[in-house]
């Protein structure tokens, strides 16, 4: 977060991943390789995608509504999957 | 977590990120294309990924040291990203 004249930058964390009962092609082709390698208890494998995005804004709640707007407009594919937007740490 | 005989079900998430300084193609083609919608306001976008695992084990250690050979083994190219292993909350 750096000042610039009353803008500041404001970084949040997306949180991408599939709708529940959706297949994850990726999960279980990675769940198979990891029993084959002798990881015989796992139980579950399901991947996610993270986006970090900075944005210059007036206010937190400005930029947060900003990158809702970016989801919903083209990261998240709202038909598959869920997304979670958080203010990085 | 799931009781089965003294072994648990314990989930991890993996959180996996390109190391610093490397080139994020995806990151830079999707800051162009929020540009390009109209968000000028973006000035990073990175990204990353996450798996969630379900490991059997007989504890929480056990677990998680699996997790990280799993991690060392197939899931991050130690090259190119960086991982970090937290308990699913």
């Amino acid at each position: 977060m750096c000042e610039d004249g009353g803008i500041l930058t404001y970084s949040f964390i997306v949180s991408i991943a599939r709708k529940t009962g959706l297949s994850d092609p990726e999960g279980a082709t990675t769940h198979k390789a990891l029993t084959d390698l002798g990881f015989t208890g796992v139980s579950m494998v399901a991947f996610g995608r993270t986006i970090s995005i900075d944005v210059e804004a007036m206010s937190q709640d400005e930029a947060r509504s900003q990158v809702e707007a970016m989801c919903a407009k083209l990261l998240a594919n709202p038909v598959m999957e869920t997304y979670h937007i958080e203010p990085a740490s």
